[in-house]
């Protein structure tokens, strides 16, 4: 059996009993009952996925960026030269970005991880070479990968997953780095959702009009020459197809993340999404493994418009809604802080019988 | 001059060439420019506050939880009864509340202060005596307050801000406890926006819909009986007007925490609101000294509908919008960490020429 139906198979769906048991126990805190939103249904998520309430302490917790480079970039999609790809993995291992300062805030350990970088990089502390290929190809003229560059990457996220999770991480959270990225994202997420291109295409990093429009329009071509719609007869709840469609226009660092969930899941360790790079990696995810929905938290929504389409296919409600549009993990890193208080609740906070607190009248 | 004068005149506006620093700073760190949306406002904000670019780590926090009774309790506006208020100080200094494990995850000092509770509380360590009276009279038949309670739980405020910062507090947090403040809240946001009691009454920690009637009746008639209406010739841009409308149907715990953003701002060192006490509590302290706004940072955005009137009129955008509606400082506590991981990102990441990174083409 490959390592991926392997994690596949092992992937139970969340402890209903653990989860309703969360529910009871929040109701007898000293706090109104419901008070504390939406961050009564992470710890309840938790607990679901650890199969215990109160589910463990989702710390320390560990970022891994996968990086890797898209064929598509040659269309003019991005304003960002594709060699920023490999300057920012630089700047990672040096601790030099957003999501280092990020990390550093939040306690989180930094993996970089080579999927598929588009030049030969330099080993170095910090950084693990799984290059499946030197970036996809085009994925507006053909698919991006073939069916075993798709599975190798997968297979680098569930092994990265579980070697995070071996090293103590008891919270994973997912991180990017792509030039051109947005563009598979979008790609994917009108494949696995339906949605129309023009509904769930953005801007990435920034972008004019006209590029906007050229880059609906080479997700369209993307959708139609890999044959990823309806009428083409596909249908992403088939194994098959879910795996095709991830090969077709998916990049090497979505199908890793991809992985990554369902390793994390597998294990019963959360994994915190970031942004719409794992938005759309997570629904590839759950085509393959339906259950592994219920290790995910959103971390964040970012400003990117697919990505809500892809949180409301996973049923995901993002906990950070600040406009972030930066990718690396950094909306899945500030969202830690808030996953870890959830969980500290259902830990520390007193019950209206221990703590003498008179409970609401009637 | 009184303390509240004193401080009042300390106050000086945010420094504008230390924010036009931090928003050129922002644009050559390696990131896409404005990819941090809303967080790289409040690294400007912080950088504006402290006069300096970078602005100072908002670390360690100090929450302080203003507890206080009140008076229109008796009308029947909240489920709970009155001693929750004392029962849940007893909590909080037994470590045992919501607030209390939110501010062990922040990394934050919790300071419990009676500014009015309606019962005698055994001395504790972690709690400051500093009662002006034992809860506030029944604001919907005449002033909660006279002037001289308003004043003195004002300087409450001011006293331990300054304390909090002498003890080495670098970001304060406002926290509240007192059973029916949410009455009070809608009543003050009435007074200082001009709006409508129907608008922003909420139902508190939970009311049913004859009661959520009836507190919309207790707080139109609060205003009516206390002349808080533009018909009344009330204009709470005037210090009279102000002082008299936070009198008339403030909390004493909303007074202390108008003096406590007070003490901030004057300090120069920013201060985390958390919801609709403090929303409420920060009209009357921009009422006061407008360029007090400056030094404020929105929490999170509570469920309750008088929220988000309040942040409207003072400008400012919640950090967290997950519906709780717990008060005692949770929301902003929350936020603590996005404050923090905004400012680190000005001290630690690297500029594109010091990283080696392109920046975008055009």
């Amino acid at each position: 059996m490959s390592l991926l139906d392997e994690t596949i198979s092992a992937i139970r769906p969340p402890d209903q009993d653990a989860m309703a048991r969360a529910r009871e126990h929040q109701d007898r805190l000293t706090k109104p009952r419901g008070a504390l939103g939406a961050l009564e249904d992470v710890a309840v998520r938790l607990a679901g996925a650890a199969g215990a309430c109160p589910p463990p302490m989702p710390e320390p917790a560990a970022l891994a960026i996968f990086a890797a480079d898209h064929g598509v970039h040659a269309q003019g999609v991005s304003p960002w030269p594709q060699e920023v790809t490999t300057q920012m993995v630089a700047n990672f291992l040096a601790g030099g970005a957003v999501a280092n300062a990020f990390a550093a805030s939040a306690g989180a350990s930094v993996t970089v991880v080579d999927v598929g970088v588009a030049a030969d990089l330099p080993a170095a502390s910090g950084l693990r070479a799984r290059k499946v290929a030197y970036g996809t190809a085009d994925l507006s003229l053909g698919p991006a990968m073939t069916g075993d560059q798709a599975e190798a990457a997968l297979a680098v996220g569930v092994e990265v997953a579980r070697d995070l999770i071996e090293a103590g991480g008891r919270c994973l959270i997912t991180g990017d780095m792509g030039i051109a990225n947005t563009t598979a994202s979008a790609a994917l997420i009108c494949a696995y959702t339906g949605r129309n291109p023009a509904e769930v295409t953005g801007r990435g990093t920034g972008i004019d009009d006209a590029t906007h429009q050229h880059k609906i329009d080479i997700v369209r071509r993307a959708l139609k020459v890999n044959r990823l719609r309806e009428a083409d007869g596909f249908a992403p709840e088939h194994r098959d197809d879910a795996l095709r469609a991830l090969a077709a226009v998916g990049g090497l660092e979505h199908a890793a993340i991809a992985g990554f969930i369902l390793g994390a899941a597998a294990a019963r360790v959360p994994v915190i999404l970031d942004g719409v790079i794992a938005g759309s990696a997570a629904l590839a995810a759950v085509a393959l493994a339906p259950a592994a929905a219920g290790y995910c938290v959103a971390g964040h929504r970012s400003a990117e418009p697919g990505h809500a389409a892809a949180l409301d296919h996973l049923g995901l409600r993002p906990l950070v809604d600040l406009e972030l549009r930066l990718g690396e993990g950094t909306g899945g890193l500030l969202a830690h802080p808030l996953v870890s208080a959830a969980v500290r609740v259902m830990h520390e906070v007193a019950t209206f019988d221990s703590a003498g607190v008179t409970d609401k009248e009637g």
